[in-house]
């Protein structure tokens, strides 16, 4: 039997910590195509690049692991990678790991998730991995055997149908477990620092804090780490609100 | 009573004909603040600008239309507004028209619909209205009725809690009427235009076909605007996979 292949990418850029780490926890498990950005791009979103070319460049390869930089968003990695590097198609898409949460609303932000979603419309079985730690030095090592076992789970028996798996670990050298999780709610204020530049023009840096609707509610997954969980959120592709479409009939009279 | 706010953006920039149609079409059901990208945007997502700054330029003031124009994403554009430019809150959302449709899956890489997700986040509803019309010359003036209709109605009555509209309009001159649909799905194939440069080396434009899976059925977006109707999919902040919870607490026995 053939080794399954194992796609990774992030948004934190190739030489992350977190994405060599993931490379270091699963590699045992099958070949690795890393093609990750050739540097930040965090809040990336499923943005696409479609105004200027994309370029890919090999930067290593060694025993089982190879890797490639590719100056587009996330989600081009992926595309480019099943269309231009893999022969076939690769057993599980992984993302992350991504130094800062993904959590609650912010998926939808996020470049690390990003990558997961791409999966998903791919059909490919896809796990995006972030945790709260953000230092560019961030140890890691404490999710590892959480890590591991997901992805030996799902290398083995997938996914259910276009669902991908958000996972998001506290600043914890221990966790409680693991807990399913739904997506947690809320916005950022105080988004916009005014400054003003040398010729005495504005200009706005993108900031804010986040307040999370239902941070206590351990069902959410950002509630699911405040009490040391690991939080594993579902996420699906079809965003249709089947709840609303019979009161939006009636609405709109149809 | 005071009138309306209706905040309007777009991902094709603030010069394009679709915003300034959308303006024309809605200007007399309030006052409308424009705050749109500065060039295209198309494919942006839900991307944020967080290592550049982001900065704004008021293009033109005539009566009850503001019109500025931002170098951010359509994110940044409802961000920026929000909290710099608008004295309380907006009472709508809009985004558009957008030159090429937003239906299915492809929702997901959309700025026109990254703009009304925004709006979702700050519960303001907010409605995405794009056409198959790609043109930037093309007559949209078959819209009007419809849109003025929906706008009309989410202007007395609101949208379900956390839940946006993202309206479809096919390439016609008359439509059948309006259906409330289910997010289409597909994928894309033959997505990269490989070329070589002047100095040997290749690049890659992002191009290709999308593969619509159930574009025959007509409860889908792409399935109703195949058979003339204005396609609106009602879309969810909340991306839970809540029927693939109890199957996933299987699976990782907890």
């Amino acid at each position: 039997m053939s080794r399954p292949l194992i796609l990774i990418s992030n948004d934190d850029g190739y030489y992350a910590k977190g994405i060599n780490d993931l490379v270091e926890m699963v590699r045992d498990f099958g070949d690795i195509l890393v093609v990750a950005p050739d540097g930040a791009r965090s809040g990336a979103s499923l943005s696409i690049t479609s105004r200027e070319p994309v370029r890919i460049r090999k930067i290593s390869e060694k025993a089982g692991v190879q890797v490639y930089s590719c100056t587009g968003s996330p989600c081009d990695c992926v595309k480019i990678a099943f269309e231009k590097l893999i022969d076939g198609r690769p057993d599980l898409i992984l993302a992350g790991i991504n130094h800062g949460d993904n959590a609650a609303v912010n998926a939808h932000y996020s470049g690390t998730m990003a990558v997961a979603t791409e999966g998903t419309l791919k059909r490919v079985p896809s796990i995006g991995f972030s945790s709260c730690k953000l230092e560019a030095n961030a140890d890691f090592s404490a999710m590892r055997p959480y890590v591991r076992s997901i992805v030996e789970d799902v290398l083995n028996t997938g996914l259910p149908k276009d669902v991908c798996l958000n996972v998001n670990f506290p600043a914890l050298e221990e966790f409680k477990g693991m807990k399913i999780c739904r997506m947690g709610t809320g916005d950022w204020v105080n988004e916009w620092d005014e400054r003003i530049d040398p010729r005495g023009r504005s200009y706005f840096w993108l900031t804010g804090d986040f307040v999370g609707y239902d941070e206590e509610d351990e069902s959410t997954d950002r509630g699911a780490m405040n009490s040391g969980y690991v939080a594993i959120t579902p996420i699906q592709l079809d965003c249709t609100a089947y709840s609303a479409m019979e009161e939006l009939r009636q609405k709109f009279g149809l």
